[in-house]
């Protein structure tokens, strides 16, 4: 029973997730969701008060899926390690955007209808951005502590958004106007001019 | 006569262009077109063929009012001021970009319904962006011909891909996770970390 619980939760945000990406929050509705989840409409509601419950969750847990491969907690980094560990995580998000244009779909769709001045979205993705900005913050000053960017005239804050930018600019072209190789050369580049300011340690 | 005509094709460009920004392209009818712009039906067949030609000739219009602004025809750099060009150029598309939350919309959306797979989309934004992108070649071969970014291990092509990437994603951001200052001292940042690394003439 438990067992079965938890898979009508789980089918429940993977027909969200697709649906979400594919006809966006005000295209896809719960009877949408109930009918490809094959599950009942009372088992949605038990799980979720309504859409916007289950539209946060699947975005929730798609950044957090994200964050766990690419920020694995507790990492501290030496100056000298910094470089690579960027390169490094920029080029596997590369890869997994690439892979899963679903993924790539829900975060470009919340950041429209963000910027359509659509209040809930808008609050959402600058706390989900807030939450996420705070836990590179936390990795990147082990190796470059606060000021450390004030030679690029910047600071640790303004840094992470900068590559946050970057990476979302490179992602949206993925397959479109440049091939998925051309994305990981373009952070290569980016990221090696910038951090190449900063000098060695 | 000639007058009013060109008055009811720039209503319905207008119509349109709202529409398409706010409901995007499958939710804007013709009906919503007509009755916006304050034409009749048959005005807007006179002028075009269906939807997708308003569509089309919406978001060309706006780039093309873009490139006006910014790569006047006819420009010659040196490797000197090459530099300050870039600079100059992608601050004022970020300041038009933030004042004109509508035309950051129709770029978006058009990147987002390509993204979904919608053909006619994904090759019209792709036609869109090899155009504006020969476009940009053309005026910075003058100061750095094909090979001068051989040091950086990109050619011309891929150089303006990976700023036209940056723009997009920096101007993305703007109003949501990033002030317009934020927005241009990342762009100060990025330009100049990258040109940096190519050296004076």
């Amino acid at each position: 029973m438990a067992e079965e619980n938890r898979d009508s939760r789980k089918a429940i945000l993977e027909a969200a997730r697709e649906g979400f990406a594919t006809r966006g929050f005000y295209g896809t509705s719960m009877e949408y969701i109930t009918k490809n989840a094959g599950v009942s409409k009372g088992a949605v509601y038990w799980y979720f008060p309504g859409k916007w419950e289950v539209y946060k969750t699947v975005i929730s847990d798609e950044a957090e899926r994200l964050k766990q491969i690419v920020l694995p907690p507790g990492v501290e980094l030496s100056r000298g390690e910094a470089l690579d560990f960027f390169l490094t995580r920029g080029e596997q998000l590369i890869d997994i955007f690439a892979d899963d244009t679903v993924c790539r779909l829900l975060f470009v769709y919340l950041q429209l209808e963000a910027m359509r001045g659509k209040d809930d979205m808008a609050e959402f993705l600058t706390s989900l951005r807030a939450s996420i900005t705070e836990d590179v913050i936390s990795v990147i000053q082990t190796a470059y502590p606060e000021g450390a960017f004030s030679v690029l005239g910047i600071t640790q804050r303004e840094f992470v958004n900068v590559f946050m930018s970057v990476l979302g600019g490179i992602v949206l072209n993925i397959g479109l106007t440049i091939t998925r190789q051309e994305a990981g050369r373009s952070w290569r580049l980016l990221i090696t001019s910038v951090l190449g300011g900063l000098g060695g340690d």
